[in-house]
């Protein structure tokens, strides 16, 4: 009957937890869930080719609205066909909004009822964002998920600040809905926001449920808030969520995250943590970070991880991609974002399979004390 | 009979040219020539994957005893099991000896018969080539030709100067020959120095003849000379070096260079232009060179060249990889890096089948028109 674009399916659910087991339909594939979206900010996945995500088994990237939008122009990527084609991507994609963006990134920022007018960060030009603007931009570059225009608050911020950019962001929610010109083709998911207050974030809930969104985002958490918080914050949201429709915590993504995430209900994250780590020589392994500009492995001939099966862990020594790193080659940071990004791939898989086999929480704990989690703190080398 | 590592066979010649068609026979496969080998620095050819290479179909890359003698260390190389286990490139490999960066890229250099003294561009630390230091390093390295320490005078240089170089590169070719310890595994060719004098080329390639060498080099050129210059210091140098044996025109790798040189007789080739002008946004098509950064191609569709079919060509448009590389994305480098390379093996695969069908000439013609060569000035858009 739907002609929705995306579909979700609930497939299972823990006992124990209220860990999910989904996947999600779209116009370019099926994404199985708890899922992890690699993050393609300027249409490119940074150092991996399209090709290789594949390899990797990524079924969905996201890409960034105000970069894209800055630069190259999305009615560039228009004209080139849309996102996908244009770099060459026949998985799904989702867009972010911007809105962090304009919030974290954009100098001179005007923030009125009507939108954000705010100064590129590239070159200083002027722009202004509003939710009908933003969706106009989102049309154009055509991703299977666009994400609603939200003021995103920093962490901390005052209750009535954040009150404020509650209703704000609900408003402009609903002004989304009615701008949003290519519904049958991308789905447009809203975003809750209300800060570390369980009272706001259950009210944003409610409001935009009334809305009805094929999906809902989390937003605002992992700005800087206590983990501890965020962990109750979002318990506190997602029993407010409709149990059909995905649930995405946005800018997540390490391995503790990810975890507590879909403990509580999550169906989908992103974070550059892997991609940006591995350009900074870190990697993550079974066993916990293993920084890899160590001296230590220097002469270690043995694989980055040697539980992994990914192309780089069964080709290269940690000795050669650390003396790549040192010399600040590029092969260097291809090679630790593969793994990076292959690592938190099969880590979902795993997790899929244990939700599935009723034992994520046990598979949960194996995670933790092999990566070294339990300890309090994460180890730094493996 | 022989257990020389390398076997030069050569299998035609030009008949109205000193162009040849030769097969290189190594530990690591065989290599058509004349050829271009792609250069890898420090154990990488900056930005590509191995397996990349040998889709490009490189037979052999480079890497460089000075550089890889500073970081990591050539112990730490031995220790990996050699250069090709190290890098894991199952092709063959040549290592330059240093010479060209003991001259240009090191600091506070001391020269005498000995060797030569100096600090390394990277921390300072001194340092200490003599031809059986350089032979002791490029034994540990392992590649499949090692190249003799020589002397590399700059351009233009006294003649009084070049005397006394090419007087030490020659003693100094008959204590690497002396010093070499893996003969059975490793040729090491022997380098003609001389500037752009004949007389001088003339002697060097005599002397160094006379010592017998599986292979011979010829350096010092393409260091600021003008090209004609270049060109007749070749045609004077090649006629003097035994027609059995590979003769290799070191750092040469503009097209218009490579043919000039196989057409006086040179069979292998070495050159960062192709990689290093990628990283600047500039490819090689057959229409000439195209500076993709240009704003002329921002919403070009079309492939880097229509005439290519490399995997670059069949994906990507000029109009995302403009994105790429003004966005500052390695992706961008990745892929014009791959297209150069692969345009420069395809014109020497069809320079050695226009040898062999005996319109080397013609090819030469067609090439510099398409490229457009032959208005004197080389195209700078195609």
């Amino acid at each position: 009957m739907s002609t929705a674009p995306v579909r979700f399916e609930l497939l299972g659910r823990c006992a124990r937890t209220m860990a999910r087991r989904g996947r999600l339909h779209t116009p370019h594939g099926v994404i199985e869930t708890p899922v992890f979206m690699p993050v393609g900010t300027q249409a490119t996945v940074k150092t991996v080719a399209p090709h290789e995500l594949q390899e990797i088994g990524a079924p969905i990237i996201l890409a960034n609205t105000y970069h894209l939008h800055l630069r190259p122009g999305d009615d560039l990527v228009a004209a080139a066909g849309g996102l996908h084609r244009f770099m060459q991507w026949n998985g799904a994609i989702l867009t972010d909004s911007g809105g962090f963006q304009v919030f974290s990134l954009a100098e001179m920022r005007k923030i009125s009822d009507d939108g954000v007018e705010f100064r590129s960060h590239i070159d200083g030009s002027r722009h202004f964002f509003s939710p009908e603007a933003v969706m106009a931009i989102e049309n154009r570059l055509g991703a299977d998920i666009i994400m609603a225009f939200d003021e995103c608050p920093p962490y901390p911020a005052d209750r009535s600040y954040l009150e404020q950019s509650v209703r704000r962001t609900l408003a402009w929610a609903e002004r989304c809905q009615r701008a949003h010109r290519r519904p049958d083709e991308q789905a447009l998911f809203g975003i809750v926001q209300g800060g570390v207050h369980a009272d706001l974030r259950r009210e944003a809930a409610a409001a935009l449920v009334e809305l009805d969104f094929p999906g809902y985002a989390i937003g605002g958490l992992s700005v800087g808030e206590p983990k501890p918080l965020m962990y109750d914050t979002l318990a506190a949201t997602t029993p407010h969520l409709p149990v059909d429709k995905p649930r995405y915590l946005m800018g997540v993504g390490s391995p503790d995250d990810l975890f507590e995430g879909v403990e509580r209900g999550v169906d989908m994250f992103d974070c550059v943590l892997p991609t940006r780590i591995a350009r900074n020589g870190t990697v993550l392994t079974s066993r916990g970070k293993l920084v890899i500009r160590n001296a230590a492995y220097a002469r270690d001939f043995a694989p980055l991880d040697s539980d992994c099966s990914c192309w780089v862990c069964r080709t290269f020594s940690r000795a050669y991609i650390r003396h790549l790193i040192k010399a600040g080659e590029v092969l260097g940071i291809r090679l630790t974002t593969y793994h990076n990004l292959w690592f938190l791939t099969r880590v979902m898989e795993r997790i899929r399979a244990a939700i599935e086999e009723g034992r994520f929480p046990e598979y949960k704990r194996e995670f933790f004390e092999s990566f070294g989690y339990n300890d309090g703190t994460m180890r730094e080398d493996g």
